[in-house]
C-alpha cells in the first residue's frame, strides 16, 4: 500500500489518512483540487516528497476533472489548480518543485486534451514510481553510513508514510536493518504534531526495527553520555548552501550531535535541494495553528490554563556547519557542500 | 497561599497537589513519612527548594508523630524517616541537604524528647521562611539582568510552585516585570510532564505577565531568528565546576542559546550549589517510568502505537561553559565558576 496513490477508475487521489494513525489505517479519496490542497494543509498527508507526488496527482486529477473542451481552458484550468495546491504549505519545496514540473507538461504540444490528459496521468504516476526508486537508492548510500550496533537519533517521520514509499532517513535505517546490520533507534516524538511518537514509532514496530521513543529535549541527555553513534533526518528544503530546512527541533538536534562529534546525515532526493535559494535565511518558515502547541492532553484533560496562547512555527533552519554529509539518491555529499550540490544538481537533470 | 505548608495543629504537611493544576487547586495533607516520600516521587510536588523544604517539614512531622519516648529511640526513628525522603528522588540536591540539616538538629543536645520535636517543628519553619527571604533576594539580583522589552525563554517551571513561595528563575522575571519592566516569556512547554505549559503558563497568567507556550524544540528557531534575548531557567544541583543539573532539556536550550551569544542565566539558592560534587558527570541523572513519555494524548486519543517503549532520563546536565551566570542570594557569579563558588559557598555558611 502507498501513501499516495492513484485509482484511474474512479479519478481520484488517495491518501493514507496519517492524522488516524497508529490507532486506525483509513484511505482518504479526493476529487476536488481545494479539498486535497486543505488535506495537505491539514496534514492528511505530510513529508516533503508524499506531498510533491500528492500535488503531481492532484494536477492529473484536475485535468481529468475540468470539464474545458479546448486545451486553451484546460491551461486555465491547471495554472489555477496549480496554484490552490502550492498555496497549501510554504516551506517544502517539492511541493513547488512537483506542481511547476507538471506546468510544464502542460505547456508542451498535444492534440487534444485527452491527450494532455492521458500523459499528466502518466507523468503523475511516474514520479511516484519514481519517488519510491529514488528512496531505494539513497537508502542503500545512507545505510553505508550506519555501523553494525549503531543507535541513531532519528527526528520527525521520514519513512514511506513520508514519502510514496520506503523513505528517506528512515528508508536509511530500513535497509541498513535488511541487510542485518543491528541498529536501534532513539525516536524523537516530534512534538507538537508527534510524527516521531505516532508514525516513526509505528513505522519501525511494523518493520521489526528496535526503539524507543524520547522526549525531543532528551536527545543532548544521550548524545552527551554516549549513547547514539548517528542523527539522521529528511528535508523539506535545502539552499544552496547547504542549509536544511526541517520540521522543529532539527537545528537543537543538529546542534547538540555536532557538539559532541556525533555525525548528522540529513537524507533527501535532489527534488529537495533548491538552488535558487542561496541559503537557509530565505525559506519561508509556515507557523502553524497554535492550537496544535495547545491541545496536549494527560489522562483526558487538557494540560494548559484557560486563555493560553502559543507559538506554533513549523520548521526550522539548519546552518550547514552542522551537517556532516546530506544523502542524495546520487550519492552522499560532504562539504564543501556549495560547490558540489551545484555541480551535482545544477546540470538542470533533476530540477 | 504556600506551595509546602505545616498545620501546626493537626501536625500535618500541606502540598499543593500540583499534578491538578492548572485545572483544580486542591490542597493534599501528609501525616506519614512513606505517603510524604511516594508524593515527592509521584510529583504532588517537585521543584528543588520545594521538596527540601518538604523533606524538613517530613522530618519535623516524623518527629511529632513518633511514638519514641526516649531520645535514643526518637534519634532512630528520624533516620530511617531520612532515609525513607532521602529515597525519593536522587537528583535535586536541596532533598538531602535539607534532611541532613535536619539530622544536624536531631544531633544537638535536648533535655526531652518534646524539646526536640519542638526544636524540629521550628527550624523546618525556619526553612521555609529564608526559602522565601532568599527568593527574594535572588529575585532582586536576577531581575538587573533582565532588561525593558526583553523575551526571556524559560524552561519547566522554577516559580513560587517549585519553592515554598515567589520562585527562582520565574521569581526573577516577576520581580522585573514587577519593577514596570515590559517582558515576554516564552514558555518551553517542558516534556514530558509540562511543568512549564502546566504550571509556569498559569502562573504567568496569574501574574498578568505576558507569554507565549513552545515546545521545546522550537526555542532554536527563536532564538536563531533573534526573537528571544535572555534564557533563565532552575537548577536541582549545581557541581564545584559550575555545571548544572536541571530538567531534561535545558542542556540543550542553554547550548542554542549559547550558540547564538544569548545570555544563559541559571538562578538558584545557593543551598543548590553542591561543592562535594567535582563536575556534572558526577551528578546522579533519575530516568523515571517511560509512561511520562507514552501516555501523551491527542484529542482524547492516545498516540502512540501499542507495545512502544520510552527512555525517559527527567534531569541533564549543562556544562558550566555554556552558562552566562548562576544567580544567587548572594549575588550574580560569573565565570570562573570553580574558584567564585568554592570562596561564595565553601565558607560552610549555607551547607
Amino acid at each position: 500500500m502507498r501513501t499516495v496513490d492513484w485509482d484511474s477508475t474512479r479519478q481520484e487521489v488517495q491518501l493514507i489518512d496519517q492524522r488516524l494513525l497508529p490507532g486506525r489505517l483509513e484511505i482518504a479519496t479526493f476529487r476536488d483540487v481545494a479539498v486535497l490542497a486543505q488535506a495537505i494543509r491539514d496534514m492528511v498527508v505530510r513529508g516533503a516528497p508524499a506531498i510533491g507526488v500528492t500535488a503531481a496527482y492532484g494536477m492529473a486529477m484536475a485535468a481529468c476533472r475540468s470539464s474545458a473542451s479546448t486545451i486553451k481552458d484546460l491551461h486555465d484550468d491547471l495554472n489555477g489548480a496549480a496554484e490552490t495546491l502550492r498555496a497549501s504549505r510554504p516551506t517544502a519545496v517539492n511541493l513547488a518543485w512537483a506542481t511547476d514540473h507538471m506546468l510544464e507538461m502542460v505547456r508542451m504540444p498535444y492534440s487534444s486534451v485527452d491527450e494532455m490528459r492521458m500523459r499528466l496521468i502518466e507523468e503523475a504516476m511516474r514520479m511516484a514510481d519514481e519517488d519510491v526508486a529514488v528512496n531505494k537508492r539513497m537508502a542503500c548510500f545512507g545505510a553505508d553510513l550506519i555501523e553494525n550496533g549503531d543507535t541513531i537519533i532519528h527526528h520527525c517521520n521520514t519513512g514511506a508514510l513520508a514519502t510514496v514509499d520506503w523513505g528517506t532517513a528512515l528508508g536509511c535505517i530500513r535497509m541498513a536493518h535488511e541487510q542485518g546490520k543491528k541498529v536501534h533507534v532513539l525516536v524523537d516524538e516530534t512534538r507538537p504534531r508527534l510524527q516521531g511518537a505516532r508514525l516513526t514509532a509505528w513505522e519501525l514496530s511494523q518493520y521489526g526495527i528496535s526503539y524507543e521513543i524520547i522526549s525531543d529535549n532528551a536527545a543532548g541527555y544521550f548524545l552527551h553520555s554516549g549513547q547514539a553513534q548517528k542523527v539522521m533526518f529528511g528535508s523539506d528544503r535545502v539552499a544552496a548552501n547547504g542549509d536544511v530546512a526541517n520540521k522543529i527541533g532539527t537545528y537543537m538536534l543538529a546542534l547538540v550531535a555536532h557538539a559532541n562529534d556525533v555525525p548528522v546525515y540529513a537524507v533527501m532526493p535532489t527534488s529537495t535541494i533548491d538552488l535558487s535559494i542561496p541559503d537557509g535565511s530565505q525559506i519561508p518558515i509556515e507557523e502553524r495553528d497554535p492550537d496544535e502547541v495547545l491541545n496536549i492532553q494527560i489522562n483526558g484533560e487538557k494540560v494548559v490554563p484557560s486563555g493560553a496562547k502559543a507559538r506554533n512555527p513549523a520548521f526550522d533552519i539548519t546552518p550547514h556547519a552542522l551537517v556532516t554529509a546530506l544523502v542524495t539518491e546520487k550519492g552522499v555529499v560532504y562539504p564543501p557542500f556549495l560547490s558540489r550540490l551545484s555541480k551535482m544538481v545544477g546540470d538542470g537533470s533533476t530540477r
